[in-house]
């Protein structure tokens, strides 16, 4: 039983026209382009069956049972939307391969043990309200929709004011969260967005588990001089201070074995060229995909900046601005998609995810695993985002496979 | 002979108060309230007969000649434009003390062996056209008028436009430019605008050098890709590479007895908490008072930059964005000072400077001197700027009483 290439082709390509931007594709939930590819989307599943349901924050939930099972369903899907000016396949190339996983599964009239479900989250980028994964947050009852009004847009409407505009009625009473009563478990298929597979030559990656994550924001504070007059040693230099923590920082982890820690955002004041820094602030963001380590290594960064900043005299300020833990995925399901990758003679690799996905916020609630693919060079929220067609065609077909393997 | 401290105080009081800005003073070259300050001043200066010429870039020359020497004249001056919402002091101290000392040897009728002049040079600050010293540099011929075609205001008139429509007339051919045949030497009074002074309880500063300067732009770059899914190993971090040059940098410059580097600006693309950096910007300001130490600083800064590329495979561009050299002040005219001083048994030291100020585009030409007074915390450029009015007090006492024992 073989998924349909040119169909799934024909899907990425209409999606991506009609999200297309000058440069790349730029499709926010909530948006008019958003409408138009749920509205595709949904006609693909309202043709083979499968019962639709919205939920308040805009998650779709399409119900496939053609043996009127009672049993609850096992999930397959991901996120349509993307960051402005994305790339092709970020999380449409879950959804897509789980469209046609269930239309080749109606096509050879499988039958099912199981209801299957696609799952389309809401707003997994963030793009609108600054936060990820509102729609598998809400699903999963980890935010409600009284926290939609803490969180607003661009021109400062709230998530709770906006979403609403855009059509959703909220009614939290009759949404679906989902537990382990009514799923068994879910697969999501994703790019990889780093380039482990593409560098190891490597079709398919089965995720172990999910980085969790911890966002400082690091205010490091000396005193404005005349780069001119003030000789080196009355100075209190920030960006000096800031400088030798990244230094540092990055030392740090070469003592871990799968973390990262990264500094990619960093403002300077007054930021001229003949004036030593007054203040600096910059980011850090830690990594990693054992709980345990990823908590140890937060807390020598933390003491690494605080040691910096006592030797040179800078005040320093460090503030926690947003954390996730690390999700460990389902031994049984990956040990069912490797099986089935074994069989089907895959070149695959186990493997974690540096970046967090929706399943992360479902992996305490029910068993979830999640297949990645190939991204060339890494490259990602990107219009050069890039993934060989050919990569995803073998990982739609193990997804097809795995979950007949599961349901069938 | 003592100067007049009330009449001083005054000309501060009037000056700064009609300039006076929310915070602070703004008084740039061209601007109303510099007319109204050259009004000022000049009217001051034609009460005691001095002859007053104004050049094709508004520089003031005031030649006070009551015996009618022919000898070439001694100079004494500064400058009275100030930065957007700077202090009270900058400039206007050294071109108050200047007019106080000519109404003190007029008042007593000292008699002169030479001429005396104080000049005003126009656009020290360069808070018009991004371009310090356009009065001195012309002055001095080291730019000339075409070159006023090349720079413009944030209107993006030309300097060349902007002067001539605020009421200078362009007449290079009759301007006064400086040389040793009509000039015997020049005393600048300023503000330290450094902490040294203040640091050490010294009322006095006589400049032996003022620091030359050297300003890199630096770029490097690298790959950008999401912080959460690149492991350490495949980063090319700009961000990193360009951290650890700013501490080597530091570093570096502790072998040197003067000299002083800064890096104070600093643009991170795309500047996001979660993406490695693609590219990273930032300028050196290196400045030394020995012309060959900086230019083996610059060589090494640049070979400390260019290793640590090629360690971190960066990409890296190093751009000289301004020099000007390092000026050696005049051995006699610092030993008159200075034995003026000790005879008062004033509390002074020798001392560099290392802003760069109008003598040192004169530097090369005639035998300049120049004195500070401390500024309090080493704050300038400022609204906080500030000075004790007794130090002027002292300062300007200094300079006449230096004036006298050279002319007198």
């Amino acid at each position: 039983m073989i998924i349909n290439k040119k169909r799934m082709k024909k899907d990425f390509d209409y999606i991506t026209s009609i999200s297309a931007t000058e440069t790349g594709c730029t499709r926010l939930s909530y948006s008019d382009e958003d409408r138009q590819v749920r509205d595709y989307i949904e006609a693909g599943l309202e043709e083979i069956g499968a019962e639709i349901l919205i939920d308040s924050v805009g998650n779709i939930r399409a119900k496939y049972n053609p043996m009127g099972s009672k049993e609850s369903s096992f999930l397959i899907g991901s996120h349509i939307d993307t960051v402005p000016y994305g790339g092709r396949y970020d999380g449409l190339t879950g959804v897509l391969a789980s469209l046609e996983a269930l239309r080749t599964i109606h096509e050879n009239e499988i039958s099912l043990r199981h209801p299957l479900e696609l799952l389309i989250f809401a707003e997994e980028e963030g793009s609108n309200f600054g936060v990820t994964m509102i729609g598998s947050k809400y699903m999963a009852k980890k935010i409600g929709l009284e926290d939609l009004k803490e969180l607003s847009n661009k021109d400062g409407v709230s998530a709770y004011d906006y979403i609403q505009s855009r059509g959703y009625n909220f009614k939290p009473e009759e949404d679906y969260y989902i537990s382990a009563q009514n799923a068994r478990g879910m697969i999501e298929l994703h790019v990889e967005q780093g380039q482990i597979l593409d560098e190891e030559a490597i079709d398919i990656g089965i995720i172990e588990a999910i980085a969790g994550m911890y966002t400082y924001q690091v205010i490091v504070e000396g005193s404005s001089n005349h780069a001119g007059t003030t000789p080196m040693i009355y100075r209190r230099d920030p960006l000096l201070g800031a400088s030798e923590m990244i230094v540092r920082l990055n030392k740090l982890v070469e003592g871990y074995e799968s973390a990262v820690i990264t500094v990619g955002k960093i403002e300077v004041s007054p930021n001229a060229s003949n004036v030593i820094a007054s203040k600096v602030v910059f980011n850090i963001d830690i990594r990693d995909v054992v709980q345990e380590k990823m908590v140890r290594l937060a807390e020598e960064a933390k003491e690494v900046c605080n040691q910096i900043a006592s030797d040179k005299k800078l005040d320093l300020d460090i503030k926690l601005l947003g954390s996730s833990e690390v999700a460990i995925l389902d031994r049984e399901l990956i040990d069912l998609i490797e099986r089935v990758a074994k069989k089907t003679k895959l070149n695959y690799m186990r493997m974690n995810s540096g970046a967090v996905h929706d399943n992360a916020m479902l992996a305490d609630i029910i068993p979830t695993a999640m297949i990645f693919l190939p991204s060339i060079g890494g490259i990602s929220h990107s219009p050069y985002e890039d993934t060989d067609f050919d990569d995803i065609v073998t990982g739609s077909q193990l997804l097809l496979d795995s979950v007949i393997e599961y349901v069938g």
